[in-house]
């Protein structure tokens, strides 16, 4: 398995990105990584953490980072020896499996959008991220790739949703919920209604529209949202966790009974913190992409950088890519005679 | 202050919605309430909490009901009758200020819109939602009326949530954030990108975009969205503090240290719990129309209600409309200059 690894991308690139790939270099032997970056930059870390020299990481340079507040497209023009866009062009020819990056998250969608191109069949690829629910993960498609969508991405999304979950979760036949605001098929806006006639006819599990108060009560496997509301949500779900962690705080150490409690009960407290936590999982993967992207978390730390490369590997080994091109094709008819747009 | 209740709405009506308008008859002496709902099923309840021939609440017959399951603009033209509908008229006709429903929230905004008709220049009323964030609540404009907006409706939901929060919270100047994808002006979907452009223009104290990770740590004292995405944010809201406090209870029962933890700390999990209580506000107004509608939580319990009927006296105390039409009349040319639909 060969993974490239953007280490110019996320809020502490390049400290935690060189530490991270030191841990993955050492977790899994089976993996050869390529660190892209400014070497000039990268040569005092790499010596840090004593991986200049090691057999299975190669180094290629990049001149340049897509910093965050760049406009992707204009980025990607006037940026072509970016971290980012490297990363992608090893991956069109051939030279990686999968890359990760903690950067820019429009740019890495747009770098592998013009560099890597979607896979035949798929009109827009989908960030596809795990999101903690309280009887285990469920999947979250798009949760930030595309923030205008017509009827047939979001149908795309459910069927890349469905092999994700299936392949990676080991979920034989994957619940499929659309996210609206109301749980009866004529509930929601212009955009889920047409969808929900499409899911209908499609040979998936679908169960109808699932809502904001259901789904982190697992109300389905596979959530199917357009790239907007999708990261509403997630950034939402991670803004709710860190105030009620900061509130916690706070109402626990109001009086000696209650940080007595509190102490008695730490482990609770830390199991709590590591429900919601997103470095476990690492990234969220780009569908619908030749080639595996693992986009991880802005903040990402070397644990989440770490998991991310995990992820990455694990989706190479499922051919998760190949499962989507059959699973499109399979569906394609059924959606156009639907005349879907 | 003349305050109807419609007695049908809501999961656990009519036994909490009597129970509730009972609370308020005695907490708030200068009320005077109409309780609309089918006499004949309402009797028992009244006669239960001893309010039948209360000096202070009319009764007022409807003899039908709206449904849950009901299609909005279907059921108000086949239940002219409904216990929402009569709600709507007695405002209309002047009979009382302001009403309170429990029941279905698209026919409440559905009724509202038909019959009491929006506000003078206001094209679309919206739910103006009081949410918990960790140093105090912010108002989340719109909650849920429309599915599918126009630039237009977002620039008034910002005028109608700042009104709201100048005047319900006393906050002077509110700081106004639109909900989207990114903090910068360029991120966003194509509706949210022209609204920004309309609220930088606008005499408002707009911050420009806000987060789902950052709403709930108070980063605006208003956030601006559609009522698809804003309502799908609520409940997630809901949904997420209902599996912390269910992980909660799992996790500090574990082990014998966690429980007695908990017991010692046990004030502090009731103050989290009442922290995203949406009972204790009662319900959400429905802003933009003649005449105030709060329109309560399905699930709303006695004391919701209650907190209902003390909202909807609020509103009435401030003049909350006037206000609306002032400042939507102010800022009109502004808003028509920039060619907004």
């Amino acid at each position: 398995m060969r993974i490239a690894v953007d280490a110019m991308g996320g809020d502490y690139a390049p400290a935690v990105v060189v530490e991270g790939i030191t841990a993955a270099l050492y977790d899994f032997p089976e993996y050869e990584l390529t660190i892209v970056g400014h070497l000039g930059k990268l040569a005092y870390y790499l010596e840090k953490y004593g991986i200049e020299d090691h057999p299975r990481l190669k180094q290629v340079h990049a001149e340049q980072v897509i910093e965050m507040s760049d406009n992707p497209t204009v980025a990607l023009r006037a940026k072509k020896h970016s971290s980012m866009t490297e990363c992608a062009r090893l991956l069109k020819d051939g030279k990686v499996d999968a890359i990760v990056s903690a950067g820019h998250t429009g740019a890495a969608v747009a770098a592998m959008k013009v560099i890597a191109r979607t896979l035949p069949g798929v009109e827009r690829p989908a960030i596809t991220a795990s999101m903690p629910g309280l009887s285990g993960r469920f999947v979250l498609a798009d949760s930030g790739a595309n923030v205008d969508c017509r009827p047939i991405h979001l149908a795309q999304f459910a069927l890349m949703g469905e092999v994700y979950a299936k392949y990676l979760f080991g979920i034989d036949k994957p619940t499929i919920g659309l996210l609206s605001v109301g749980g009866e098929e004529g509930k929601g806006n212009e955009l889920t209604k047409e969808v929900f006639k499409i899911l209908s006819k499609l040979p998936i599990n679908f169960i109808g529209n699932v809502e904001g108060n259901n789904v982190f009560q697992n109300a389905a496997d596979v959530v199917v949202s357009d790239g907007f509301i999708g990261n509403i949500l997630l950034k939402s779900a991670e803004g709710i966790s860190k105030t009620t962690m900061l509130l916690m705080k706070d109402l626990f150490s109001k009086t000696p009974a209650r940080l007595t409690g509190a102490l008695l009960s730490r482990s609770a407290f830390r199991e709590l913190k590591a429900f919601a936590d997103p470095d476990d999982f690492g990234g969220a993967p780009l569908l619908g992409t030749n080639g595996i992207c693992i986009i991880a978390h802005g903040s990402a730390s070397a644990r989440a950088v770490r998991n991310a490369v995990k992820a990455a590997g694990e989706s190479i080994k499922f051919g998760v890519n190949d499962k989507i091109v059959s699973r499109i094709a399979e569906t394609k008819e059924i959606i156009e005679s639907m005349g879907t747009k």
